[in-house]
């Protein structure tokens, strides 16, 4: 036998076993975003390579992104992240949305990353944004909007994190410390890094930054200071509404949250688990400017990306994952042989019409295997059609959880079955 | 103010206003192949360019997919279909899979085509495939489901028919006529063209591909004659099964279909719209050698791919599109300043613990303005919370559709909400 062509590394299969699980996830975020007055929306996949450049950060667009000429010669890129389609395509209806907006959507993404535990090439991303406000409501609401979810998977602050930050209040504290204002997107980058990391790395880093050693000091103690939230009107604002909205208990200052994105203009944050054992479960923050970038009228914005993979490992770490068979068959009807099929079929039509949900075996093999196949399926009624049932004008219903089994005429079938569903679904 | 940096040609881009007629597709689509017993799944989207060489025909291959090396040298896909994805993860699963499988998937797709109307370059398709078994009664019931979600959007018989032939069938005729073996790829993919061509090239192409006049006469003869179905066993048993099925009047025998795809082995069709005004609504058939060839042990398989471009308009000719508003928020509540930042965001947050859908204007703009937001989104109640409701107790309850406003305390708002939302939903 031939080997079996290979999937691309870093991409995913999903098997109903694991799309049940996709949808478990998608089916919480629809309903948390809905929750909140968010509408779903979505962009295209392939987006030119200047939406990027210049706009999501270097490490982004040259080093991550799929980039290629499409047959007729132009760089296309398969898209790393939503954001920019947002801001393009806000720019092209400005003057006939109605602000505020409020937009979510969850679709797939690519990254040329090593894979790794947590880190897929192709992944999905949920995306929320609030746009056309500039208060530090806006920030706070998308923030609770990420903690809603997790609350509704079933986690907790105990298990995650989310730590915010201002990406103003940072401008203003390095530049106490003397770094000039043509440094600062290096020195996020520095912040940006010093979890990842070694001490020693981190400092020559610094200085090659052109930092002196004064100036990499005060910065380390500025990072290590978790109480200087209190000197920023608007992390201050932040907090106080987040404690009105009634989950000031998952969120935490963290001086060291900057974000890697270099259109963040704002408050930023990042939820992660408690132990650090994985990496973000999601990101995001205040992007004033990126509309305008791609060539729009300017409208403020602020939102979050979720990725799919995390959030499940985490999920599953705390035994969150749902068991679910990803068959949601009802019924299924056997077939006898060619003189019944037309039998087969009918009662399967008319159940289905009393939106039941049924399959008919399309073999007519051994009775014996069809029912195998409805037990391993977890299919919970067989409905038998044989010459002996056609005859009579009854079929039988078998009930596989239980082995019982009994003849019912055909007027009375839909009704029996509802009964059987019934009290198979109580406790 | 700069130009909006552009979309890539062939892409859509998916506001709001779009993304609920997307989901009102895919929604008719799940519950349709649940009712069937189908189950959701998917694939990458990419791909190894090895997966579609050789299988998927030269045109999709060489002409029409995205092809590019990925940052690591390798040449991958952005896949330009999904069957030989299903082939490849059915092949390395095999053994623990409990067939017959009923898989169905919704995902994007790309093809380097013209962009025309009724074709984007990227584009979703509904994929619905029955593996293991190899009788007539599994394409049946395929193409079954296929003429069920026509039925579920609201198509009938007048407007789109699906046309039926047998691969096997064919080729028995072809051979007939004297075209030999090695030949019927060829003559196949003439016969698809009978209708996209005009005659004297059709004719032309038929003695480039080295047929004589009496071999094109008696080919041509032969699409048209309408009853020869009569004659094939397999077709005649899959109209009495469709016949069964209670959906006979969807189909009809087409000698002309034969399906561009070089991986079908049995019973094709396609669905057209009746006026024949726009390209094929979907296509499918039987492929029993495709697993095989992917290098997994051999399994039969019979499905169909549906794009959403043509279903939709086809759906929209008829008046099928439903009006719907993606906004589907129920209640706004008004923010007047600071002051009453936590009492706002506190009534919202009890709205959305009973399962409302809440909206919090985000700034404190004046009142008119948010009103006319929820006026022009479509939410039928805002909430007033100002100063002297908040020193009342109470808030002020607005209904857009009537004017009618009212002041409710605290402790009945959600009573009077719902009492509200029922009395507006009944006629």
């Amino acid at each position: 036998m031939a080997e079996i062509i290979r999937s691309v590394k870093g991409t995913r299969d999903f098997y109903p076993e694991q799309m049940v699980l996709h949808r478990w996830l998608y089916n919480h975020i629809r309903a948390v975003s809905a929750r909140y007055g968010y509408q779903e929306w979505e962009a295209p996949m392939l987006e030119t390579l200047d939406l990027y450049a210049a706009k999501s950060g270097d490490e982004l667009v040259k080093e991550q992104a799929f980039v290629f000429e499409d047959r007729g010669g132009s760089s296309v890129a398969l898209r790393p992240e939503l954001t920019p389609s947002l801001a393009r395509m806000v720019a092209q209806q400005r003057q006939t949305l109605n602000v505020p907006l409020r937009w979510w959507s969850f679709g797939p993404f690519w990254r040329y990353e090593r894979p790794q535990k947590g880190r897929a090439r192709e992944f999905f991303q949920w995306n929320l944004d609030l746009l056309g406000s500039t208060s530090v409501n806006s920030d706070a609401e998308v923030a609770s909007v990420a903690s809603a979810l997790f609350s509704s998977i079933g986690l907790t602050p105990n298990e995650v994190i989310i730590r915010v930050n201002s990406r103003q209040f940072m401008e203003q504290r390095v530049a106490e410390i003397g770094v000039p204002n043509d440094r600062h997107s290096a020195v996020f980058r520095l912040i940006d890094r010093v979890d990842k990391l070694s001490e020693s790395k981190w400092l020559d880093y610094g200085q090659k930054l052109g930092l002196n050693n004064h100036q990499i000091t005060a910065l380390r103690e500025m990072l290590d200071d978790r109480n200087q939230w209190r000197n920023s009107e608007q992390l201050n604002e932040f907090f106080k509404t987040i404690d009105h909205m009634g989950v000031r208990q998952w969120f935490e200052f963290d001086p060291r949250i900057v974000r890697g994105l270099d259109y963040y203009t704002g408050i930023v944050f990042e939820a992660r688990d408690r132990s650090n054992l994985h990496r973000a479960i999601l990101g995001g923050g205040r992007y004033d400017n990126l509309v305008a970038e791609v060539g729009g009228e300017p409208i403020s914005g602020t939102g979050f990306a979720m990725g799919d993979v995390v959030v499940q490992l985490v999920a599953n770490e705390f035994g969150l994952l749902p068991e679910m068979n990803p068959c949601q068959t009802q019924i299924l009807v056997t077939l006898f042989g060619h003189e019944s099929v037309a039998q087969s079929y009918t009662v399967a039509n008319e159940l289905r019409q009393n939106d039941l949900r049924v399959e008919v075996y399309p073999d007519a093999v051994k009775l014996k295997n069809q029912v195998r196949y409805a037990d391993r399926q977890g299919i919970p009624i067989v409905i038998v059609l044989g010459p002996d049932e056609l005859d009579s004008g009854e079929v039988s219903v078998k009930q596989l959880a239980t082995g019982e089994q009994s003849n019912i005429p055909m007027a009375s079938l839909v009704d029996t079955i509802r009964m059987i569903l019934e009290s198979e679904s109580s406790p």
